[in-house]
């Protein structure tokens, strides 16, 4: 890929991405194959004024590795110097940058107790840092470049080097980053967004009822007040910021208490590592009672029976089936991307700006409002292009939402 | 270079260096750009036994855009997390494994200034963790693999790939890896340190005589039962390791008060990406009292002056000018090699063990018994090919120890 290319997209993830400020810190985390493109993102934070850039080197490699061969007890341990390094920068208001790449089979034929276990003791230990960027009160971004292992995944017929062209060429495509000036496309692309949300929200819609041959047929209750967020997001100091690269969603958080029916998955879903396909999950006054799939139905167990937040819904996200990534019909393997490319449901914990007044309501108030918590926060599709929804008001009254997969308002 | 050669120096590091135990936790810092010789070493130290492998990840490149374009106060942190990630190893009583590659010319043209604040820092607040390695509590070691950079610095006439390739194998003669079986010819190079340890150990000089025509006259004295050591270490928990591959040093600790005359440079030294040239220093009842250098003086002054105990001496080694190292003539900038070259001095910190019962000992009363303490330990060479060494017992008795910069015991 041309440097010149490299270096705007790059700048697109601290400039409008993180919107890194003057003297603030940055803390980039990225693969050591990505070098190249870490030092490029460290020096567009310094551009952009970084008071110091930090590196959290992650390596596919060792990570398997360590999974495969590292001793049991290992999994049970998350130290406190890790917790400390996140609250040291946090206290200092750095922004959080991810470059992702990963091999979407990484744990693959890993026990799946190992990945639960210090999934859950890693998030508990870091709730305190994950509610701060959940609520805004930190900026983060995430975008991706590819890997030959992502690649090949993606695209199996190629050889590596056309397979790694394509997937650079789809994630630009996707992220709007392939134009001459991707930071002023995505000031437009916020812009876009702005109609529908005001219209959502000014709705208050009682109920969202989606239905399509798939077999999904869920009533989504919504909370009081709650609010529609996409197009990019507002940090509580005013400073706006993108935390995905792509993103193509209008999103809101459901009741947590009044989903009921039964929703298809549209997607397989790939889960550190695992993918999981052709499942189904049925809920009852929110909670998950019933699922199965085809493939790693012990993977998609251990992310609902996490805690108990796991098995309520925490976000529901509409998408055009017109979006840039829904018309490639590339399977990425990658949330990043598969979540921008139909409409999605997330199991676990909601965002807490997505009901009026949120950010400053504590765990119980949240609760209470129907505003889920859980340790796990998991994405998965089941829009379709004969997707329909309808919105219910309080009174009874039905909008309609989206026929055929696009919007109809 | 082969595979199969690579996997014999991962495994000398591990087995040999660290002497990895079933069970013991280790850490390997090393350079993103060598992270398929990183992985090498994971996967040794799991064949060994370890309970898990962490990487602490470098990047000369970041390192270097830190110190160019970071914020001034960035320099005076040094932030508890990182002390405690080292105290979460210290406690499970971790191995440490580094993988050297840097840029000898890393650092330079940066503000000394910030080069010194960051590194008196560091060292006071991992002063725990370094009495931990140095009194043989835990067991590490370095050894190095080339960079491009490195291998232009040694090798400035030849192309790239020539001279990644001459370094490597001027690297592994150095560090006797390019044999059959290089842990069997580590464990001959140990027993043939053991008469000379034994014949020095047992003649307790008072002085060392340091005379060449480079203009060194330096009178060294001895503590008090001082140990020399060499051909490797043993761990306080009796477990033998090498902390340096290569290694070709006979080594002790001098009475920091008792060393007085003038000490010529003979070879350059590379500090933090500085090289300081034709430099002498002159003592006076132990404590530098003149210096002066051709080029950097200032890093030079820096180095002397970061605390009272970097005016003294902590280490006085004897390397004999038939050392392979040596004979191969090659300045490789880099301390772990051109220390096995020449007979050097360190100033700073001394090895605890150098003295008999030191290990248990504190600050105190090593400082009592003429053992230096400090935040530096920075070796700097004196050897020469005409290098007399005469010791000197309490009762005047003379044995020449080195003629013409050999061995003549």
């Amino acid at each position: 890929m041309e440097q010149s290319i490299l270096k705007k997209y790059a700048e697109l993830l601290v400039f409008a991405g993180g919107n890194v400020q003057k003297g603030q810190p940055v803390v980039i985390s990225g693969n050591v194959a990505d070098a190249d493109f870490v030092r490029m993102v460290q020096d567009a934070a310094y551009d952009a004024g970084a008071s110091d850039v930090s590196i959290d080197w992650q390596d596919d490699t060792v990570t398997r590795t360590t999974y495969l061969r590292a001793a049991d007890h290992i999994f049970e341990m998350y130290p406190d110097w890790r917790v400390d390094r996140f609250k040291f920068y946090d206290e200092r208001g750095a922004v959080y940058l991810h470059i992702s790449s990963s091999d979407p089979d990484l744990l693959a034929g890993v026990n799946p107790e190992r990945i639960k276990t210090l999934t859950k003791v890693s998030r508990q230990k870091l709730k305190p840092h994950s509610a701060l960027t959940m609520s805004n009160a930190l900026r983060w971004s995430v975008l991706a470049v590819p890997s030959p292992k992502w690649a090949a995944k993606v695209f199996p017929n190629l050889p590596q080097e056309q397979a790694i062209a394509k997937l650079w060429q789809a994630i630009l495509k996707a992220a709007r980053a392939d134009g001459e000036n991707p930071i002023a496309a995505w000031q437009k692309h916020r812009e876009n967004f702005t109609e529908r949300k005001n219209f959502l929200n000014a709705k208050q819609f009682d109920k969202l009822h989606f239905t399509n041959k798939l077999g999904t047929d869920l009533l989504v209750g919504m909370p009081k007040n709650h609010v529609w967020v996409g197009g990019g997001d507002v940090g509580k100091d005013g400073i706006p910021f993108f935390p995905n690269i792509p993103t193509e969603e209008l999103f809101t958080a459901p009741n947590r208490n009044a989903v009921n029916g039964k929703v298809v998955a549209s997607m397989p879903l790939s889960y550190q590592g695992n993918l999981i396909t052709d499942f189904a999950i049925t809920f009852k006054d929110g909670r998950a009672v019933e699922y199965s799939a085809k493939n790693n139905e012990e993977i998609l167990k251990n992310i609902i029976e996490m805690d108990d937040g796991s098995h309520y819904l925490g976000e529901v996200a509409l998408v055009a089936n017109s979006s840039p990534i829904s018309q490639m019909g590339i399977l990425f393997y990658n949330t990043l991307f598969d979540e921008n490319a139909s409409s999605h449901l997330a199991l676990g914990k909601a965002y807490p700006d997505c009901v009026q007044g949120g950010s400053t309501m504590n765990d119980e108030e949240l609760l209470k409002a129907g505003i889920n918590d859980s340790l796990m926060h998991v994405d998965f599709m089941f829009g379709t292009a004969d997707m329909q929804i309808v919105g219910i008001a309080t009174d009874g009254t039905e909008t309609l939402l989206m026929q055929n997969g696009e919007f109809a308002f």
